[in-house]
């Protein structure tokens, strides 16, 4: 960051109820408690980290009106309501200083098709391509070197980070927010072996973002063989996600990191798929569903459910398996000791 | 997609034996039985789904000769020999019609080195950088923002999407297609200790994919530490794939999503590697290997081998080894009961 | 490579102390004993191929001074102390030569912000966005459609390959090396619900690489919440690798491909993680930590620990389970019979 913040406006930014102490220089960062600097503001978010405030250097600390304590020299404390609530709001103030939405206008170095067609209110940063066709909505803002592809739409409000590729076809609804590297809209991965050689099946449908959804740096969501691979309203993929063609995911889903869902595969709505999971092709996962990291799923999931391991049985088994197979030594020994005892007790009846 | 087809062109295209009934609107897109609606084409590919048909909204379906039933009204069938195969064709048809090949040319806006060889039959988008002595041959589509890197060479008839890499000194064959964000010659991970520091050792092989290799969008595949890391004809590799340096994967090779490939490590033809499975460096697979998906292998494998499971066992064992470990609760309170029953036993004959 | 050597110039590059025999042809190539061609050179670099010489095909071959064997007709043996380490400087220098270091200068197609600032010995490619107040350093090389987003600094002697994203605010010390398709800088993957729906928590804090770090093709690092994502000086980082926000990573790392490193977690130094291995989130890790490949690691891990499987397992363990499991059909036989045998002796006894 390189924002330098007063006590009296962070005061103001905060909705500070008072202020103790004086902190000398400006701040300049936000830090945890232990890591802080003389420059940083910190905050005291969880009652059960009250004693590193006092061993703290912040510069300013976020404390609640009740917190018991006095800053040190040099420190001053902001008494709110609620710390991280407070944090919050100062973070989202900061964010909007550190990242203006541009000017509306497109960059002399993009290159739009006379066909295209860009809002005047839209950004489009250096070095973008809009193809024909392809719509750029009010108040969207493409960094640099994006590309949206021919007939493609990007609705309003979204926010593209450089480098992201919106292919031919495909639909961004409103307030989509895409990070570097995306792809949306690859080829799906379908072949068919013809006479010992394996032959591409044309993949002609698309890939339609609802409203709100954030596409992590990286990521690829493949287009539809025909219709299209949906992602509901509000849902989030984190970074280097696999979504195959035809994939339908629901609304308000959490999809994490390396997470990969193979062709055809349903989510329904607030799914959470855990880090490195994965789901198989043609499965239907209902609203809710939960899968734990590194996942493996094999099969249909009913609402609710949440699933473990590889591949992938309801968690409270794959608990209870896990912590069994971590006694494999022990009851191997057991049955081992056992068959000796029945031997000697054998030979002892004999 | 965003053309529109009367049943007569549809008849024509598919080759339909007949056609009844009729549909009113002009139709737009292809989707599912159950999810098409009066401006879709839908199909019967699979005798199971015969009851779909009757509920079907779509404007028009392709169905057997011989299937046994009438049109909706407002609805056209379109008998033919083979629904499957009336699709794919029609889907080629869609696919070159959506996706016409662009003009010969290199657009205004790319930045070609004067000692690049450009043919003139090849497409060059905007904003593409075709770096020194680099080649790219007849009937080659580059998209916008493509690389060809220094003395790399781009076969011919091959399309790469938008953002592509290809690094320098690779090489690919005649009809490959590579999907967007893939990286094709990145440093091989080669580095060893030297006084407690990790220093690099140089990369200075290439990558070269044979004819009709595909690769998936934001797959990397890294060069050689010295001589080539190989993808054999063929092989169609699918989005975030990782082939380290000195990899040799074979021809025909199916390598789904999220793969990785260690080091050094040598694939025979035919071979069908499952999503997010995990091969480990120098290691040797014969033709036609198959792993499950999220398998880690850490062992050769012979021609013909299915391997399943991490670490990796014959798939036919590992089917085994999982049905048991979910009867360990079972095996622990048997084990518990015998041990009790031989302690009454004991104590009964003591 | 594109490059040919005469045996004299091989002999000057590797110092090898005699030559014997003669090749006719110049050496292009570099390649394994069993695959090199007559235009290759090979070398010696395991006395357990020592047999593998007389059969090669090289046209030069690097071998020990004590080496016994003799050229074959059209052959040059190179004989020196070490011919891992002759090839190792032969390889340093046809580095060098492949890719020569870019002349200073920006290329006329880049675009750079008034405000920013690259250093008149750095190298700009074509098509590079330098937004507002960024730094680029002296020595430094950026590729082709490299991004350096507003008020980010990239240190000296730094060389990013073409299709580096480094994102807005963010920091990269001396001599970091970044292949393509990386993004450095992508917002961290934090959301909290909000009546039912996920909202987005402001990231606001940058990515700092430190000195000599290596960051993979289409690896993706996460900005912090608020302060820095961190990695140590020395640490390299291979492709496809994901690490969100927050994660501080020690000094002289090695993170192999596919690895996911989730938010907050703190790794020492020297720790090696093997390939798609998983790390999760708020975890501390000490200096020298291995894990093995895929392993899924959901708990702390002390200095020099070893951990493997999912859930991970100190690697002793983790080997003793996995040979244990293996016995499952056999232990699940031995209770049975064992349960036989005692029913029938208690039928005995009875």
């Amino acid at each position: 960051m390189s924002l330098a913040f007063t006590i009296a406006e962070l005061t103001s930014l905060t909705g500070a109820k008072s202020v103790e102490g004086a902190c000398l220089a400006p701040i300049t960062g936000i830090a945890a408690l232990a890591e802080a600097t003389p420059g940083d503001l910190s905050f005291l978010g969880n009652a059960k980290y009250a004693e590193a405030v006092a061993a703290s250097k912040a510069g300013a600390i976020l404390v609640p009106v009740t917190f018991e304590g006095e800053p040190a020299a040099g420190q001053a404390f902001l008494r709110v309501d609620n710390p991280s609530y407070a944090l919050a709001l100062l973070c989202s103030v900061l964010e909007s200083r550190l990242w203006p939405r541009p000017a509306p206008g497109i960059h002399a170095s993009a290159i739009v098709a006379a066909s295209a067609k860009v809002d005047p209110a839209a950004h489009v940063g250096p070095l973008c391509v809009i193809a024909e066709g392809a719509m750029v909505s009010a108040g969207t803002v493409l960094e640099a070197r994006c590309h949206v592809g021919a007939h493609a739409s990007v609705g309003s409000d979204c926010w593209l980070k450089p480098g992201v590729t919106v292919g031919d076809y495909c639909i961004l609804g409103a307030r989509c927010r895409i990070q570097s590297g995306a792809v949306i809209g690859s080829d799906g991965f379908g072949y068919e072996p013809v006479n010992g050689e394996i032959q591409r099946i044309p993949q002609i449908g698309n890939v339609v973002l609802e409203d709100d959804v954030e596409v992590g740096a990286n990521s690829t969501l493949d287009r539809a063989r025909f219709s299209k691979t949906v992602v509901g309203r509000g849902t989030k993929i984190d970074n280097l996600v696999q979504v195959a063609h035809n994939v339908r995911i629901g609304r308000q889903c959490l999809i994490t990191a390396q997470v990969g869902i193979a062709g055809s595969t349903t989510l329904g709505d607030h799914c959470v798929l855990g880090g490195q999971s994965g789901v198989a092709g043609h499965l239907t996962l209902g609203d809710r569903v939960k899968l734990g990291a590194q996942t493996g799923l094999f099969e249909d999931v009913p609402a609710d459910g949440f699933m473990n391991g590889t591949p992938a049985v309801p968690f409270g088994l794959e608990r209870r398996l896990v912590v069994l197979s971590r006694r494999l030594p022990e009851l191997f020994k057991k049955v081992d000791s056992l068959a000796a005892s029945l031997d000697s007790a054998k030979s002892q009846t004999t």
